[in-house]
């Protein structure tokens, strides 16, 4: 039933109920965490295998001509380019394979162009002012960048085709201060959004002031799925690019962070072939090269896109039970309650639920006293504020189903208890 | 004899028998090259023990409590932090550990020296002016760095106890746009040289006029001998700046690239508390950490010090006949021209060599046309602008012997007839 249709009565005895069953799960001491998107170790078990595929009779010199083990070949080995031109369905000079994480290189893009400009364009640093558009809620870790550069964020809001295309077609045709904006476009994080076809063209033919505003597509969950017979596509946003005359306007993401080992991977950066050159003269500067042997690892693991989808369909029966298990738990207990509501992905790593509005701090708040860390309220907007103070980021995948399980129990009650007080103001 | 003491004719006929030669060579089609501070094939062997040494039986929970295949540490597992303080001799809370490679290291503590300042001081990229000091010869990516960051560079002459302290020491205390001093104080590049007691303790003992001033100090060949019975030590200059109440002054540098892989090794920075609390305190918006399986590869093939300077004794077994086959043929073939000088290193992975004025750009434009590809002249100065175009760096590493001795002969030749033209200039 409908918590807003209660009585005061009714709301009042059901959160002493409530309260009772919070006290009980705080006295049983729980230290869980639906806190980060962090594989589970069964999944971590699954590229085990990968550890320890080098060895004396590797064939260590490859189509480069090079020895992998030595210096050189700064912009990667050209089978690990093959790898992710294939994954992101572009051409293998499209890309640049960078280190073992694609927050280091979406963080690198963003310094670049701090430093040196993009494309002969003034560099950030030497401008008063910088902006990117942030769809929300988003991931904090790109908000985190912009901050350390002193970017000013601009929240664009989402729905499940993906962000107000409106709104930012509007905004950087006005303002060239807006040189960049932050998108998930596959299960987007945290709400697990497919960005549909129409936002993808939209995307590729916007007509930006500023010459040097480029979409930073971080495409982190592409193959990362939950069923086997239900995977959405996304429009090719670098081929969608190309098409409307934009080809330089976009940097795609990408990495295996969460198909082999969470920063041990191979992360790569796909986009127009002036942007390649121009990434690699700066990376002059930086590095000789990656790790090769990291690459070369991965390349013989995944010897092609079958093996890397079998891969991820592995991945997929650990993920979706728990996926299931809390859309199951959320539905039954706070289905009909009217105080609450969340998304249900096909793939990625995270749900995104919104209690009422005000409740978000306050439920976080005391799952942690619980016991229970979730992402941090407000994580999910940039600077930490979400405006309604609704939103939380909900990440499934770590602990093992029967912990998941303890730890949704409690965040339901928090939830509970924290949107009837907010009821309770009102009546 | 001396060529300066040569009467025209005899250079003249000589110089005619060298052109032979050097024709002869010419036409052999060699491909050799002495350019860069490569391990040879011979020395990427040694640690091929280190590639599958974790497999499904290692222990990856280390002491830091969490798996190291999965996110999280950001500065690094302690086991590493433990095996570069002990290489370092400084504490692990002094440690930072980093990627693949300290090029990247010194490059993104320039970078955020540039984005964000140094403990309060002004970010670079908002002064109007930044200087670096450069001991000359020194080390060509370096001085890239610098001109990516746009940074002034200063020559600093240097001698075999290191760099002029008395200019260094006059020109920091003075001008406090000098931000830094780029050092290689053990088996420096290119020239071998140790830094002397005195002159490190000079270093410790500066007093800059800029706050933010730093002495990037690279120590990247400290444990790279030719000789397991001459094996130079320099001082420890964190503890040597902590000494001086100057903790706060230096960044050292340190990495595996050339004890592993090199590009995928691990890298360190060695610094005060307070350094590493800021540096890890930026790190935040770039990583979630560096790739710890790849600090337990190495700690694991390293378990002690022992362990590793057996490891670097290979290393010198294999780079000792080269450097001494190079400084035997420069002896007979050019100890009494009186054309050329070069240095005797004790370890490291360079000797510099130096011809008489004017002559560096065209030995090696000639030894290039003949198939033998050296670091570029120049290359050893800021902007690559040797003032007396007279420096070479020899790097004999990479080649086996035998090709080794066949560039050698070929750059002796050039180095005659270079020298040769010179001294026919004037007579």
């Amino acid at each position: 039933m409908s918590y807003i249709d209660m009585s005061k009565e009714e709301l009042i005895k059901l959160r002493e109920k409530l309260l009772a069953e919070y006290e009980e799960k705080k006295a049983l001491g729980l230290n869980l965490s639906m806190a980060r998107g962090k594989p589970a170790d069964s999944q971590i078990e699954l590229s085990m295998g990968m550890l320890n595929i080098l060895d004396e009779n590797t064939q260590f010199v490859g189509e480069d001509g090079l020895d992998t083990r030595n210096y050189g070949i700064i912009s990667g080995i050209k089978e690990a380019k093959k790898l992710f031109a294939d994954i992101l369905d572009v051409k293998p000079s499209n890309i640049v394979i960078y280190g073992s994480a694609s927050l280091s290189l979406m963080y690198d893009t963003i310094s670049r162009a701090y430093i040196k400009g993009i494309l002969g364009s003034t560099p950030w640093s030497k401008l008063d002012k910088v902006k990117f558009l942030c769809p929300v809620p988003g991931y904090d870790r790109h908000f985190t960048i912009c901050e350390f550069f002193g970017i000013e964020m601009i929240n664009v809001p989402m729905d499940d085709n993906g962000p107000d295309m409106d709104m930012i077609e509007k905004l950087v045709a006005e303002d060239d201060s807006i040189k960049g904006i932050w998108c998930v476009p596959k299960y987007s994080n945290p709400s697990g959004f497919v960005y549909s076809d129409e936002v993808v063209k939209r995307f590729a033919n916007l007509r930006p002031k500023a010459a040097d505003f480029r979409i930073y597509w971080d495409n982190a969950y592409c193959i990362h799925h939950l069923y086997a017979d239900n995977q959405p596509e996304i429009l090719n946003i670098v081929t969608e690019c190309e098409k409307a005359g934009n080809p330089d306007m976009v940097y795609e993401f990408c990495s295996t962070s969460k198909i082999t080992f969470p920063g041990a991977g191979v992360s790569a950066i796909a986009t127009s072939e002036a942007n390649v050159a121009e990434i690699v003269k700066f990376m002059d500067a930086q590095i000789i090269s990656h790790d090769k042997l990291n690459q070369l690892r991965h390349v013989l693991f995944f010897p092609n896109m079958d093996a890397l989808n079998a891969h991820m369909m592995k991945h997929a029966d650990i993920m979706r039970p728990k996926f299931e298990k809390v859309l199951e738990m959320f539905e039954s207990e706070l289905g009909d309650t009217g105080i609450a509501s969340w998304t249900k992905p096909l793939g990625g790593y995270f749900m995104s639920f919104d209690g009422m509005e005000g409740t978000a701090k306050k439920i976080v708040s005391m799952c942690k006293d619980a016991g229970i860390v979730m992402t941090g309220a407000g994580a999910t907007y940039p600077y930490g504020e979400d405006p309604k103070d609704s939103n939380i980021r909900i990440a499934p995948s770590f602990p093992p189903i029967d912990e998941l399980v303890e730890a949704c129990h409690v965040f339901i009650i928090c939830v509970k208890i924290a949107c009837i007080d907010k009821i309770l103001e009102t009546k």
